[in-house]
């Protein structure tokens, strides 16, 4: 087992009505920049209950956060915050919102520009505003880590930056009971290859951690199709939240290696063509693993075994098996693997490994994937 | 899933060398009262590695927190504290002397007696001082929770109470490598009862925490002999601390419900007669799994099947063949578990079973295990 730090103090509030805690959990003296996405949360009824909770306190609304949020709108949020001597973010949305409001919140008082926050990852306690979320959809784990991923779209590109944990995030799985399928389908891709990114490294670092990757991983295609054939069972919709947030709030990754190879890669196709998040990673993960299974076998063999049930005696053959279950799994849920389903052609992939060889970026557990790495992986996924 | 609410902000700190990370995390400017048990830490190596790491520091040394810390001992701790006005609390060993602490932190800045802390549960998060632990023994995950449990001797009573949890925990295996295999014991099994008291309640209702819980418990299973063989081995100590920690730090109870009678049953044991608190808990489990078989029949089943790989077709058989697998693995790592085996005759069990009629104590998920019950359990397993 590698050493590790571990420390992860965002409160979670879960479960049916819990949004109504807002108005305790808010400290009343704060003026809070209240920031959404789209216009669903005013017809599921999450702007409703916010609103209640929030009847007492000066609050002050920005919408419009966009799926894979850029700086140059969450800036305009920004700008909003200092001229309102905002004390206080509330993220009310998805991983977008939630991501754009770390942003917001770390840079409220922050005298240069956003995009510098993002590129020079500026952390300072003293600065960044306490932030809050109320998740409107399972999938990314923000709203229980501090991490946030910032698209650029003049220049086309996507990067991640860290800022502080929420102080508080709410879950009530029954405000995710009316989001469309492809994005309950992205969630579940979002999550299943979170824990995958820190599990399909070095064999035999941590029993307990292996195990706990596997317990998500059997959790998610357990409940996936249960979800998408009624999205209104609770007790369904309540283990994928959890799964989710799970995923990525660092219980999986202590003292064990992690590659997050098919992220980076999964942000270029994002940030070039648009596709949404979670899909990008279902495309390039069945490529990851049989391009880097000289490495991996070990444990792809044993993700085989233990959570696809494959009991083949071969290690090839259950290697094989495994990827084929694994592409299987996000072809069930909606999810078309292939970049070629997806439109997508090859001058795109030649442009992100163009741009992987001009940053000279390295990938892997061992950080010895290239640009070669990545056009191999990209090719067999044409 | 029930709704619930989940914070765990304690530091880990873990791994080999560790210790020495003493000397930035605990602010120059604290006046530290460093607590120890007894003198196991001056020949294994931790009291140097401390005063090396606290060179720079002022601190206050207190010696001789006893197991089953009593609050005879800790008003003397308190009274160090008091008088040298100390405002950090470093406990350097295992549950007893962290739980110790946390009863030493809550009470050096308050003006009544320490026992009314313990039992009027007084929690007030202004004058409790911070408290930071170097764990010697994994076995209680008073490293990573907010819970103590006191013994008054002059009452032989023992209760639990609630103070905040650790800022941090310094976690090196490698200073478990000199415990005697008793205390080994002991840890294995407090860990694997933490587990099944937060799992052996109402099945279904959450696939992911049910499988957490699982995944400690199987590798519990899979390391106990490994460690007795050869307590160097390094991975095995590190998996065995980090399922310690894991076990009762809240990550495998959201949502979930918990029976607590196997450890009340343990504490009034320990109160009588001193025997250890981890193999109270050895010689209690079998007894409460078979006398509320009828409730709790279907987690025992899935405990049998999924951590002990029972495959008999049979309900009642997979329960009765789980209770003695249960029973034969603390006999394997050295723990009899029956009452008569430790010299525990009929006169004590008939005190605890009065007490707790006295106190009208209730236990169970259901609240629904009087004395009764107690006493039924302490019978079988005379």
């Amino acid at each position: 087992m590698n050493n590790f730090t571990f420390q992860n103090p965002t409160k979670i509030i879960f479960g049916k009505g819990s949004i109504a805690s807002l108005s305790t959990d808010i400290p009343q003296n704060k003026r809070v920049l209240v920031t959404f996405g789209g216009g669903s949360v005013k017809s599921n009824g999450v702007y409703r209950q916010v609103c209640n909770a929030l009847k007492n306190h000066t609050t002050f609304e920005f919408w419009g956060i966009e799926p894979n949020p850029t700086v140059e709108t969450l800036r305009k949020a920004i700008e909003l915050g200092k001229v309102n001597n905002c004390d206080f973010v509330l993220a009310v949305g998805g991983g977008s919102v939630i991501d754009g409001s770390k942003l917001i919140a770390s840079a409220i008082n922050y005298s240069g520009d956003a995009w510098e926050v993002v590129m020079k990852r500026v952390y300072s306690s003293e600065t960044i505003l306490p932030l809050a979320s109320v998740l409107t959809l399972p999938a990314t784990g923000s709203e229980m880590n501090a991490g946030a991923v910032i698209n650029n779209s003049s220049r086309k590109e996507k990067f991640a930056f860290y800022s502080r944990y929420p102080l508080f995030s709410i879950l009530d799985p029954q405000v995710a009971y009316s989001l469309p399928d492809y994005q309950i389908a992205n969630g579940l891709a979002d999550t299943f290859v979170h824990v995958v990114e820190q599990y399909l490294t070095t064999p035999n670092q941590s029993p307990l951690m292996d195990r706990w990757a596997e317990s998500i991983l059997q959790t998610i295609l357990e409940i996936a199709p249960k979800i998408l054939k009624n999205k209104t069972d609770y007790d369904s919709m309540a283990t994928f939240m959890l799964s989710a947030t799970m995923a990525l709030n660092g219980f999986i990754s202590m003292g064990v290696s992690e590659d997050w190879s098919t992220h980076m890669i999964g942000h270029e196709i994002t940030a070039l063509t648009g596709l949404t998040h979670g899909h990008t990673l279902a495309i390039v993960l069945p490529g990851t693993m049989q391009i880097m299974r000289h490495r991996k076998g070990d444990k792809i063999a044993q993700l085989g075994r233990r959570v696809f049930g494959i009991t083949a005696q071969d290690r090839e053959t259950i290697i094989d098996k495994t990827i084929e279950a694994t592409d299987s799994f996000f072809v069930s849920i909606g999810l078309p693997t292939k970049l070629s389903e997806n439109g997508i052609k090859t001058e795109v992939t030649e442009e992100i490994v163009e741009r992987i060889k001009i940053r000279d970026s390295r990938f892997g557990e061992n950080g010895d994937m290239d640009y070669t790495t990545v056009k191999d992986i990209l090719n067999i996924r044409l």
